[in-house]
């Protein structure tokens, strides 16, 4: 029983598509962020359901860890293979099997990326909504419960995945979940997988809820004075039912950094970026409410993005705010921080999150998915400075225990990884165990993704 | 080890508030629908979860088997003691304890029920959409994942429970979820509890998602030809993205039945029933596009429900249907049927439904909220002839499997109780067994809803 004994036969079944290079090894070992190198043995490119459960079965027979890989734009070090192992790389399982326009529904594979099935699908009015920012695959979002800039109006992954086809660690494949749109009958296994980070098996298919493409669509962005009011106004428009498609925050900082660097005109304060989908009749309409509030609320500097190009322009601002914000400070370590909390909290929790980094004098601007309580901090601490480093991993320690004191949670929609592993316990508590149990119930040999999500053994 | 035991200590724990008495047991061992009695041995009435947890544990020594108790109307058979044992019955806990409302949620107790959440949420602008149509409690709603008529604008049980307090098989006390909106912080534990049907635990507390209350509400009744017209209105309908609140089908049958026993005036045709909430330009938006697609699939009488008491009247008759229909034939049995199927099968699968019913000659009104694809028959057997009854059940029978057939599932909201375990298998294959894992996993002594959803020992 061994890894090497598994690799050879996985190099029988797979040929030239196991790969041992060097190169392929360490690009399956990294990860966006600062997580140290940690190569698997080898890359497995299946190309079939078939072959990922002929692949898991020979692992299993060997005690081989698999860790699945999409398309590696983890923030958390999800798929780095700490015990060594195959790194299964989805690329080669990228097709939309089907699309079902009457039912609303598309059939994928993992590998499939967020951009490529809305490409695809741009002829059938319908869309795929959520939208983490990154090109990521499909198979991964699921496995981490991706959510982003749509959420607030259309859910995460949780609620836009219908149904999966997964391999288990023993090598069985299951279905989960049906084409109906809901059920009573048994255990949601769907819900159980989506999220679980690649610790229970390996996803291979995905049935995907699709929207109808909106018939109008509106943004627009604007200025408020201080934080406080911009949250304040997030806050009263989600209370107002107003069915926001988008509200995303921006701080002074950020809006700053658009300018620099992404060719904004930006006022430097904080910003609340929207977007409103519907009929024309009720686009308007939601419009008018929000700019009430938002005046109500002293707001200002309010533009619109009314037309396709200039929206695409603003979203891709958005999207494209790590970049810019990183430029603060090219040289520089980048940490992203995820934290979410009840609406009601979040006010005081952007706003003790703001002073505690303006106290350490470390660029960490703050943007986030504040319609659903979640936000982000890109701390900057230079990478050669061994105290600024360690002033922003206690900055991003004190925003995970300040979520949790408020009511929250340490991830709003990066997940768990490698770096929130250590948070599991407070936010949990005896609730950590049973997702133990659960584990080493379908997982007994520990070989899918292990080191991850519960207790080591 | 004995059950005996179990309720001996249990006696000493709650005093009067552990029931042995027949009347008490008889109650707690039957059903809504015609299942054998099955009594437990003894009730208990905890009045808080330290009492649920205690008494779990002490069940847990002695090998008692424990069966979750809400309002009673299950339809499926969910709480009969098959293996005896003790019931626990909510009763005592069923208060409010915390309304948020600037988070919109509510903190409640499991044996609260839906109408007494909302005659406390009506003060306060908000109110929990979910209805099942039976004022059932709040524990049993999650854990059979119910949903009913607004399913299809707020979604189910699985989208509106955001955290859960449940006490496990071996007493241990668990909180899922947390208040923030969402979280990629692990196993979704809560969706796993939601519809687990008490066999993994019993829920003590429930944090619920609420809803504004719409500014505007609409509801309207419209007639068709054929039930082919009125399910092609409904199809497109739901593909024209109008965020219809409800959209309920009754058949001719059900018409009928209304105007015999609910002092409707409606014509014998088959019928849509829907509401609109949004603003007062919205809901005139999508009342007036939803106008023009009846009319395209020609239907008829129209008749508006716009003042709150023709709303209250409408719905009340909606959720009264099983007693219209009951009506039909007093002295029959009352078989209750629950598929669930793609959009795109549902024409198909309501009309292979009508046609097997007419020629059984057995009546068989239909009826649903269809815009989930979920549609109900209520078949009227004979209760004193054998071979109507055994008639009733083989059509029972092939719905379920045309539901299977069409893609979809057995059951949209009733569960599976002891009514449906025999379709598990069918529905879900190798899942099924993943279920069993889970559950053996975390009830190994199989005390919790003992011989129900999974595989039996």
């Amino acid at each position: 029983m061994s890894i090497p004994d598994a690799l050879s036969e996985l190099s029988s079944l797979l040929g030239d598509r196991l790969s041992r290079s060097k190169s392929d090894r360490d690009l399956h070992g990294a990860c966006e962020m600062d997580f140290p190198l940690t190569p698997p043995d080898a890359v497995a490119y299946p190309e079939n359901t078939a072959e990922v459960a002929a692949l898991v079965e020979i692992c299993a027979r060997h005690g081989c860890p698999i860790v699945g890989w999409g398309a590696g734009t983890s923030l958390e070090g999800h798929a780095l293979a700490v015990r060594g192992g195959v790194s299964v790389d989805f690329a080669r399982m990228n097709r939309v099997r089907e699309v079902a326009a009457e039912d609303m529904i598309a059939v994928v594979e993992p590998g499939l990326t967020r951009e490529a099935l809305n490409t695809e699908l741009r002829a059938t009015g319908l869309f795929f909504p959520v939208d983490p920012g990154a090109n990521a695959s499909l198979g991964g979002m699921a496995a981490t419960r991706a959510s982003g800039t749509t959420a607030v109006r259309y859910g995460t992954m949780r609620a836009n995945v219908l149904g999966l086809e997964v391999v288990l660690a023993d090598g069985r494949v299951i279905r989960t979940g049906s084409r109906a749109p809901k059920s009573s009958a048994g255990y949601d296994l769907t819900g159980l997988m989506v999220g679980s980070e690649g610790t229970l098996g390996l996803i291979t298919e995905l049935t995907l809820r699709l929207q109808g493409q909106p018939e109008a669509v509106s943004a627009a962005i604007c200025a408020f004075s201080d934080m406080h009011a911009a949250v304040e106004a997030v806050i009263t428009t989600i209370q107002s039912g107003i069915p926001m498609a988008r509200i995303e925050f921006v701080d002074a900082e950020s809006a700053a950094a658009f300018n620099a660097h992404a060719g904004a005109a930006m006022s430097e304060a904080p910003h609340l970026l929207v977007e409103f989908h519907g009929s024309p009749a009720g686009v308007a309409e939601q419009a008018e409410r929000f700019g009430e509030i938002v005046a109500d609320m002293g707001g200002s500097d309010f533009q619109w993005a009314d037309r396709p190009e200039d929206r695409t322009a603003l979203w891709k601002m958005r999207h494209n705010a790590y970049y810019a914000c990183r430029a603060i400070r090219p040289d520089a370590a980048a940490i992203t921080t995820d934290v979410c909390v009840p609406i009601s909290r979040l006010a005081e929790a952007v706003e003790e999150t703001a002073a505690d980094i303006a106290e350490s004098g470390i660029p960490g601007p703050i943007l986030g998915h504040v319609g659903d309580g979640n936000f982000h901090a890109l701390l900057l601490p230079r990478a050669d400075d061994a105290n600024e480093l360690a002033t922003a991993k206690a900055l991003a320690g004190r925003m995970a225990e300040r979520a949790l004191r408020l009511g929250g949670t340490v991830t709003g929609e990066h997940g768990i990884g490698m770096g929130k592993l250590h948070y599991m316990e407070a936010e949990h508590g005896a609730a950590w165990e049973v997702m133990g149990q659960i584990k080493r119930a379908l997982d007994p040999q520990d070989l899918m993704n292990p080191g991850k999500m519960v207790r080591g053994n």
